[in-house]
């Protein structure tokens, strides 16, 4: 039985708002049950200097977590004078898993940087911000495709992420905080629209895991992302 | 003529949303035209070391601004490792004139941080964060008077904040950030509910301003302030 | 009765030596009373990327306390690794001050450096930093109107500053670090020489103050900074 | 055809010295091909603050990298005064998955920091620091055992890790730094030595990659493992 | 020739004004030459941590430099966010030679820091803060023997510093900004009021110096200290 | 009586391993006794910006110690946000004195960057560093001489150095741990290969030492310096 009440393989409720911040060139609000991150996509016409007179543009990340988003209130990073490693793990797998699908040639020499600011928190805080993150992107993407500035649509597919776990002793989909804390394993996965693995996560807290647990997680999670896709198209049709 | 259209002592629309987020004791979303601010009031039971064993409480303030709540994005201070100039010098502000409404011998030896973080920006972000803040702070008092760990109320008077400026040569009550970036003169009012001073931060961008200029901008804060205050009430009720 | 004896409008003995340091383009030591700030003022033939090619100059300020220039021994900011949020607020407000009262036009395309560091401190710091400051800026621009590098003087008024405030329910000139600490209201204000409003920063500590308060200390500032201007002049001359 | 001649299933030369320092309770060097890591473990009597009279213990690691270990010279961290993202993660993943293999009921109120130190890299140093670090961990046990410090053997179970991914289509074993910078898909698997699985990071670089090719890696990765597992038998004895 | 015009064995003008801040348990200005370096010396009642309990004292000193102390501004360190390595390298080497004049013992437990701050600098900071220190050390332990805190005086012995080094192939005494920054080879020699040695510090900027070169530097050396311990009497008495 | 049972003016056991890391242009483990440090010179086309078009080429030097090089875990100062006081003495130590057996003429516009990285310390950490860096750099140069980069040789000498000491009494010869931790005074002596001194850092941990003493201390440190230059010599051939 979930603290929740919900069934193995049930999503939390996931809604995404549009459009919600005045100057962001993409915006929305992302609620996965009591998680609810604010995403949104900057336009540079520069790239870092690295990529200069390449061709190629870049997608990057950063993530957040307002102080008091937390059941106790966390000290503010900006004041601790540095991001903590866990916030620096989360936005590199934010900002990889967003470049894994995107057609840097197509995107020209661009830079849009998708800033995941966590409101409220109940777990599963990375994975909706790759989901939520994707739509802030994809409507920056189709500002530029709408005033010509590009030829082809350098977002090929969807990119939406899903965590899974073993919650006493059952492979269970969308860790909500009460789980993930007490999960023996705790698992994420960023997937394409069709399916396509773009990253695994699974990581042992307890016990180890086996071959077949992973496979179940797998499973699970192609469920979960198949549901936040479609709930990214409804987004933004 | 301003460029909002609005006269010279109107308000921009104000609306201020209660109990936004499920963790802190007192929170709410002010919306002062477009500038929305996060506001938490997050409550400990422990004061700063050089309070204990004082019986007195403190109330303290933070502020940020996400990095896209501007019209380009700003770096975040997370990253460039410290707080700016401007950043601390407001959350001083804050935290100083919340203190100077709170009685804190009634409040006892416990801390309440304010967290004010800046969703969208268009001038007066400081204001809207005192008039905000204190909404939480209120929200979390309450819940300790209702529990009855207060013997009295720690509150006596509302707080609450408003610019005003010279504009175009005219005094204007309220500048959003169209003026505010043009203005010879801005200057932030933090007051009581019962039109008592508790901050008055005039400063000359460009020429000196007179004697009368502060003076009629006095009186156009405190019928601005007049009005913050109603809302105050409205929302807490 | 003031601790110091001093009746309610009597400002500390001020005096400004002038030329105190051999390498800077101008320098003071000001005294007022026990506070003692060394000022100097540095040229610099560059102004900060934004402002190049405009043919503006630039006028800032930096602002720092040995560490035992006070009662008991404060850290160096040197080594704690940053500026506290007080002395960039301070810096940041000697700044706005000294540009306030220039004419960044006539300075044409130079930046004038004035540090401010107090050697020993018995409250008012800021403000004798500003009319010391002043000084070193005036001597600085001396010396460039006599080399023949500048068209017109690019400073047209004098700057001073004083801080009032209200001691035993009393609107008192200048205060101490005696009177500063036990204050209810403390207030700063920057002038031009001819009366001109540049800053006015009132802070109520304990109780609210009110309009007519406000009054008082303003027609004490101004009595006050008529006698720092002429300090000024007779230091200069 | 690999870089290196090697077969797909093909683990490089392994070799781990041991008791390479005189200070540390645990050391050894451990080489992969060109990779060499000084791994040494570090008891110390107390555990962090959140552990104190909870009877458990705690392991942790941290990660370095001279700056001459790579092709071209790296600025060193402690000069740019801080840890970079990728530091931290591959630190965290470290403790992590030494921590999954460690009874801390057993080991008591004791920490054991892991140091592993990167001496040459050839790609692969977060695995070789894992395989490593076991064995630098497994001598310091050893050494508290043999003095009768332990009633239980903390360290029920091997850990060690490899690398694999998609070079050239091919999923392949053991990526060396020619392989890994040109790969489609990079994971990293840290397993017990009985085959159970404490961390799986798979991350595609270009292309997204099948549940069939993660199928694959962790075959080569477990056959991996069991040659690294023997290794570290060969070492310890 | 020397720029100065001084012979080869000659001081610059010393002397040494106490008493200049009315806070700081010892204080004194030293000037040599153009070198004016403002010294404090404050008593505190606790020592660090590794020594509580072991009725040993401290004494540890800091040292800054004003930014506009030199030819050209130098950026501040407490904006820079650290102290320079050659900031750390001037006041480690000022707390070791006050310290090895200490008998800590009869100090007891107290610690007390000397702040060497440079009000204008031309070459021999460190040496003028070195004995412009023990100078500040001398005023704030007569203060404590004064008020019978102490049993016997900490102080044997009087400790002073001067530099010399080989400018235009001849070894001079005191050298000033214009020798130091042409000096083949610079020293700094820091010595008892006896002529014991405490600190030797001969540094080759150009080519190696021979030990009949060294010789010559200790004899300038020596005599030089004479001069300046009899300037440390005359301050004193 | 020595604690290691040497004489005194015997040098612990010295031997130079070159070419020990696959990617520097030269490098050496140098082992004095149970010191070790790893030595690498990494060469850069560029020379930092005050060097550009002076045709003058540029060496400098950074040093660390493996947190786990001592009796006692040190914390890793990339964590800490910055290297210690004691850690920037001694690589500006290593880099001047490595400077100043350079012909940087004849270098041309190169930087040659030495890393010294102690393995494992038991005292003369810095000498060690210096004759191996020495040894690093020599490597490197050489290099670049047989590609026929260079016209003439700009490492027209040996540089060696050795540490002595005043240890019960006795001036000794290479101090170690035991010693230097005991030693009364201890002093450090960078020379040429023909004996002309680079640096003499002698510094009074107690009493203060004669001018005797310090001719002895020369005496020892020369005929030491002999053999780690013989060392370096058969390094090398």
């Amino acid at each position: 039985m979930r603290p929740s009440g919900r069934s193995i393989d049930q999503l939390r409720p996931v809604s995404i708002e549009t459009n919600v911040t005045m100057h962001a060139e993409g915006s929305c609000i992302i609620r996965c049950g009591n998680t609810h991150v604010l995403c949104t996509a900057s336009l540079e016409p520069r790239v870092p200097p690295w990529l200069r007179n390449t061709g190629l543009g870049w997608v990057t990340a950063e993530y957040g977590m307002l102080p008091r988003a937390t059941t106790s209130r966390n000290r503010r990073e900006a004041q601790t004078g540095k991001q903590s490693g866990r916030t620096q793990e989360i936005q590199r797998l934010i900002g990889r898993s967003l470049r894994a699908g995107v057609d840097r040639v197509a995107l020209g020499e661009r830079q849009i940087t998708v800033d995941c600011d966590v409101l409220q928190a109940d777990g599963g805080t990375r994975c909706a911000s790759i989901t939520g993150g994707w739509v802030a992107l994809r409507l920056a993407v189709n500002k530029l495709l709408k005033a010509g500035d590009l030829k082809s649509d350098p977002l090929p597919t969807h990119v939406a992420a899903v965590s899974c776990g073993i919650y006493g002793g059952q492979t269970v989909l969308d860790l909500d905080y009460a789980e993930d804390s007490a999960a023996g394993t705790d698992a994420n996965f960023v997937m394409t629209g069709n399916g396509g693995l773009i990253e695994v996560q699974a990581s042992a807290e307890g016990a180890a895991f086996s071959r077949d647990e992973l496979t179940k997680l797998l499973d699970l999670a192609g469920a979960g992302v198949d549901e936040l896709v479609a709930a990214q198209k409804t987004a933004i049709a």
